[in-house]
C-alpha cells in the first residue's frame, strides 16, 4: 500500500533488531585464535566482527555486492545553488547506463553490480546503455522548490520510501551480502544540508558546503536557500517531516533502502554527504538500523563530519572524496572482502602449530 | 658482485629518476576532463596521477600485483624484547607457505601473489606448503645481537641488499605493476625502532612501541635495548651504517628491493613500521626513490608516524593495524586498481555529451 501513514516503512523498521552482542563476542574470540597478535588487524577486525554479528555466522560473506544509485531532481535548483545545470542528472544517469561514470569504474574494480533507480529525474533519459540496470520508478519529475513549499507531499514521500524498500527486498531476494547506496541529483547537497541542519539543530552555515564545487557567491546563496527552506517549512525534529519538507526523492528512497536492508540483515555501506543524510533519517525512524550501517569514508563536505558524529560512526576511509554516486561506499567494499577472508581463510595458532605469545613468558598487553 | 662497497645498490640508486612533472600535469588534465566534478575523487586522483607518472602513460596498470615478504631473525631477541619466541619466525614462514597467515588471506582478496624470501631465518622451515613461493637466500641465521656488536658485517649487508635487488629484478622481469614489500621477523620492531631513532635523531623512547603486544615491563626493557644498541654502535647518520649496525637482514633486503623497484619504474606499496624503516634507508641512499613509494597505511606503532613525517608522505589508510607481513600494503592495493580504472574506464564530458560546470554559469571553485 502507499498511503500517507508510512506503514510499510514503519513495519520494516519494527522488524529491525540490534545485532546480538554474543555474536560479536564469538567473533572476537575466533579472531584472537588466528595466527596474528591479538587485535593487530585493527579496524579490519571490527568490520569482521560486525559482519559476523549481522550475518549470524563466523564465516561471513562479503559478496555478492550490489550498488544501487537512486536518482532524482530538485526543484530548489531554480535558486541557483549548483555548479551544474539540472539536465546533468538525466545525462549522468545515461552515463551510468553506458558505464562511463566513476561509479561504473569503481564498481567494476570492486566486483559490484550497478543498479540505477530513477525515483524523480526530470526529463528524458537516454536508456540505450547496457552497463547498468535502470528501474523507472518516478514519483514525480523533481521535488518542489523547498524555499516556497514542502519538497514532497506525504503520498510522494511514502512512495519514495517504498521504492527504497523494494530495492532492499530485491537485494535480499538476490542474496546480496553487501549493499552500497548512493545518490545522483543536481541540487541534492542543498537538500542534504537542510536535513543535516534540522537533524543536528545547527545553523545552515555550519553544515552547508560547496557540493560539486561552487564559488563563494553561490555558496553564500546556498546557505541562504537552506536557511529560508527551514524557516518556511518549520519541519521541527521529526525525521520524516524533515525529509518530506526539505529532502529529496532519492534521499527518501535511500532511507527506505537502509531500513529495508537492515530488516533483511544485509550490511549497508554508507557513502558521502547525501547518502548519509538519508542514513540520519533512517536512524531517526529506526535506531537499530545503525548496527547494519558502515561509514565508508569521510567526505570533504563539512556537514558530513557532523552527520557521522550524530550517527556515532567513524569512517573507514578518509580520501577527501566528494562525488556521491556511492563511489566512496564501493571503494570501501574491498575492506569487507578482506575482513571476511581473515575470518574464513586464516589458520589458528593451534592448527598451524605456532607458539603463541604466552610461550615467551609475556602476556600481550592491550595496545 | 658482492663486495663491501655496496656497488650494486649504488648503481641501482643512480638509475632512479624523479618522476616527470609533465606526466603529472598530463594526468591531471585528463582527470579534469572525466565525468565528475574536478578533484571530486580526492586522493584517488593523486594515486592515479602518480601511477601515470611512474608508468609514463595515461592508461596505467595496477596489476599484476606481487607481495614479497622478507623474513629473518634477530640476535637482539636474546634481550627479551618480544611477546613471541624467535621460533615463531620460521613457524610463520611455514604458515605463509601453507596459506594460513593474514598476508595470504589479504593477498588473495587483493589478487596478489605471495613470495617469501628467507634472508636470515634461524632454524628449519617446514616448506611443504604450496600456497606461496619460498626463496632461500639466507645470509646468516639471524643477525648478531646489536647491543653487543654490529648486527651485520659489510659483506652480510651487501648480500642482503642484493637479495632485495634480485627480487625487484624478478618483479620487473615478470611485468609486476604493483609491488608490496613486507617483513617477518620476531624482534624486528626493535631494529626498526633503532633505525628510526637514528634517522630521526630522536631518543629511543620517542619511537619505540609495543610491537606485537608486549607488556609495560618488556616495553621499558625494549627502550633500554634500543638505547644501548645505539650507544654501543654509534652509527651516526649514514643510512647504510645505521642499517648495518642496528638493522636487520630483512630490513636491508626490503631497502634493496625499494631502490631496485624504483630503478625499474615499479610502484612500491609501503607497509608498517618495519617496512617503512627500510624505506627510510632507501630514501637515504636514493632520494628519488620516494616518488615511487606509497604509504599504504598508518600503523599504531608511534614510530611509524615519525617515519612518515620524515618521508613526507601521508598514509592512504588509517585502520589501526600493526601486523607487518605487508598486510597494510596489500590492503591498499585495491585503491590503485580503482585509481587505474578511473583513468582508463571513465568517459569524458565531451564523449558522454554531458553539460560541464561552465554551462550553469559558474566556475567551479577550489574546494
Amino acid at each position: 500500500m502507499t498511503g500517507s501513514d508510512y506503514s510499510r516503512l514503519r513495519r520494516a523498521a519494527a522488524a529491525v533488531r540490534r545485532v546480538d552482542p554474543a555474536w560479536l563476542a564469538r567473533a572476537a574470540a575466533r579472531l584472537d585464535s588466528l595466527t596474528k597478535p591479538p587485535g593487530s588487524l585493527g579496524r579490519l577486525e571490527q568490520i569482521a566482527a560486525r559482519l559476523c554479528a549481522i550475518e549470524q555466522t563466523l564465516s561471513p560473506r562479503a559478496s555478492p555486492r550490489r550498488v544501487v544509485v537512486f536518482a532524482a531532481d530538485h526543484g530548489v535548483t531554480e535558486e541557483g545553488v549548483s555548479a551544474y545545470p539540472p539536465a546533468v542528472t538525466a545525462q549522468m544517469v545515461g552515463n551510468f547506463l553506458r558505464g562511463g561514470a566513476a561509479i561504473n569504474a569503481l564498481a567494476r574494480a570492486a566486483g559490484a553490480e550497478v543498479c540505477v533507480v530513477d525515483v524523480g529525474v526530470a526529463g528524458t533519459i537516454d536508456d540505450r546503455g547496457r552497463c547498468a540496470r535502470l528501474e523507472s520508478r518516478r514519483v514525480r519529475e523533481a521535488t518542489r522548490n523547498m524555499t516556497r513549499e514542502p519538497a514532497m507531499t506525504d503520498a510522494e514521500l511514502d512512495a519514495a520510501f517504498g521504492f527504497g524498500l523494494d530495492a532492499a527486498n530485491a537485494a535480499a531476494a538476490d542474496g546480496v551480502a553487501l549493499l552500497a547506496l548512493g545518490d545522483m541529483g543536481i541540487g541534492n547537497t542543498t537538500a542534504a544540508s537542510a536535513i543535516t541542519a534540522a537533524m543536528a539543530r545547527l545553523p545552515a552555515s555550519f553544515v552547508t558546503g560547496r557540493g560539486t564545487g561552487i564559488d563563494s557567491e553561490t555558496h553564500a546563496r546556498k546557505v541562504g536557500v537552506v536557511t529560508e527552506a527551514l524557516r518556511r517549512n518549520r519541519p521541527g525534529h521529526d525525521p520524516i517531516e524533515i525529509v518530506r519538507t526539505v529532502g529529496g526523492l532519492e534521499i527518501a528512497a535511500i532511507a527506505g533502502a537502509c531500513v529495508g536492508a537492515a530488516a533483511h540483515r544485509i550490511a549497508v555501506i554508507g557513502d558521502g554527504f547525501v547518502a548519509t543524510a538519508a542514513a540520519l533519517v533512517a536512524a531517526g525512524v529506526c535506531p537499530a538500523f545503525i548496527d547494519y550501517w558502515f561509514a565508508a569514508h569521510r567526505s570533504t563536505e563539512p556537514g558530513h563530519t557532523v552527520q557521522l558524529a550524530l550517527l556515532g560512526h567513524r569512517p573507514l576511509l578518509e580520501l577527501e572524496m566528494r562525488l556521491g554516486e556511492a563511489t566512496g561506499a564501493v571503494l570501501a567494499m574491498h575492506l569487507f572482502g578482506a575482513a571476511a577472508a581473515v575470518m574464513t581463510e586464516m589458520a589458528t595458532f593451534d592448527a598451524a602449530g605456532i607458539s603463541n605469545a604466552s610461550a615467551a613468558g609475556d602476556v600481550a598487553a592491550a595496545p
